[in-house]
């Protein structure tokens, strides 16, 4: 009788044991700081004081008059951004947001490397700073067909993507209602990543005839 | 002696049972077809016949001119959108393409719940199908603020959101280069769902002032 018992007590042990396992394992998959990341941004962003963001230092030490300390849509962009430490591919329409901009100089001048494909036309919108990327030497390619190179999207050291409607401009980051999609399934950053390449391989200056 | 072996045994049993449980689970898991769908669609579109997707005819027999047969990121598209059974939200700036059209007709006489939302600016485009769902007595809401609502995303069901830089537009499916982004990570699609309901409460005509 009592080994009997001991037989049923071993038994459900052992089944409580493996639940508990499975369970702890579940519950460690889904809190796991290293699954992929998966973030919805949405535009306009309000107004806060992003120099922290840029300089490390405190929030509290700008004395510009925007409200400071304040997490916002385009902070959270601008750190997405700013968190590549190999590569940024950046393929978009119209680029006249300084903030992007300066994020984008910060990474040249740290090593990371920088390449922007954009489209021929939208090069000449008021306050464009694919000029001022140039100047800093980081390499451009511009799309010259005569249809729109229409594309938002970012990919941050060939493992996160961002991408979405919103335009690098003022008017898109704090006017428009705009989303941006923030991912690192490696299912979705993958074929960005190979139409990027496709992309910047076809506008390769060095490729097409002289008077084109 | 035989009684402790029959404890062991059945120890091991119980062990042996819980980990093929496990295993198995894991396995479904990572087969099981309604697993979470990632997909990037890039534009333009290759031209082929769509008249297959609409009529459940097979491809063979549409006498148009276009290649038939040819899977291809608009028929993708389109296919994405048609299999909604309950609910289609659309939030897109510009809304011109026939297919399209087609597609969101189709699913409101099936008795699918369409919510159209759009840009006031933007209703005016040539082609514009704004007017023709609104004939068809479909659902749609005007953004009249001085800013772009510039979204291009659709929430199918609840449950798929397709998302990027696409406009509905003729130009943006067969010309442009611009993606589309398709997923059904709650983490995504979640937040997308939300903003939609934002957005549609706050372009209710029966809660403006008349006058706006």
């Amino acid at each position: 009788m009592s080994l009997m018992w001991t037989v049923k007590v071993l038994g459900l042990g052992v089944v409580a044991l493996s639940l508990s396992v499975e369970l702890l394992s579940r519950l460690l998959h889904r809190l796991r700081p290293g699954g992929p990341l998966n973030e919805a941004l949405f535009f306009p962003s309000e107004l806060a004081c992003v120099e922290h963001i840029f300089t490390s230092l405190s929030p509290r030490s700008c004395l510009c008059p925007l409200p400071h300390g304040v997490e916002t849509s385009f902070s959270r962009l601008l750190r997405r951004i700013l968190s590549a430490t190999s590569s940024l591919d950046l393929c978009v329409f119209a680029f006249s947001n300084m903030g992007l901009s300066r994020a984008v100089l910060a990474l040249h001048s740290r090593g990371v490397t920088v390449r922007v494909l954009t489209d021929k036309d939208y090069t000449a919108i008021p306050g464009s700073q694919i000029g001022v990327l140039r100047k800093a030497g980081i390499c451009v390619r511009c799309d010259a067909s005569p249809v729109h190179m229409h594309h938002k999207f970012a990919v941050v050291d060939g493992r996160l993507l961002i991408t979405g409607s919103l335009n690098w401009t003022l008017a898109a980051v704090q006017s428009n209602m705009e989303n941006v999609l923030v991912t690192e399934e490696p299912d979705l950053v993958r074929p960005y990543v190979k139409e990027f390449l496709r992309l910047w391989e076809r506008n390769d200056p060095g490729q097409m005839p002289p008077h084109e």
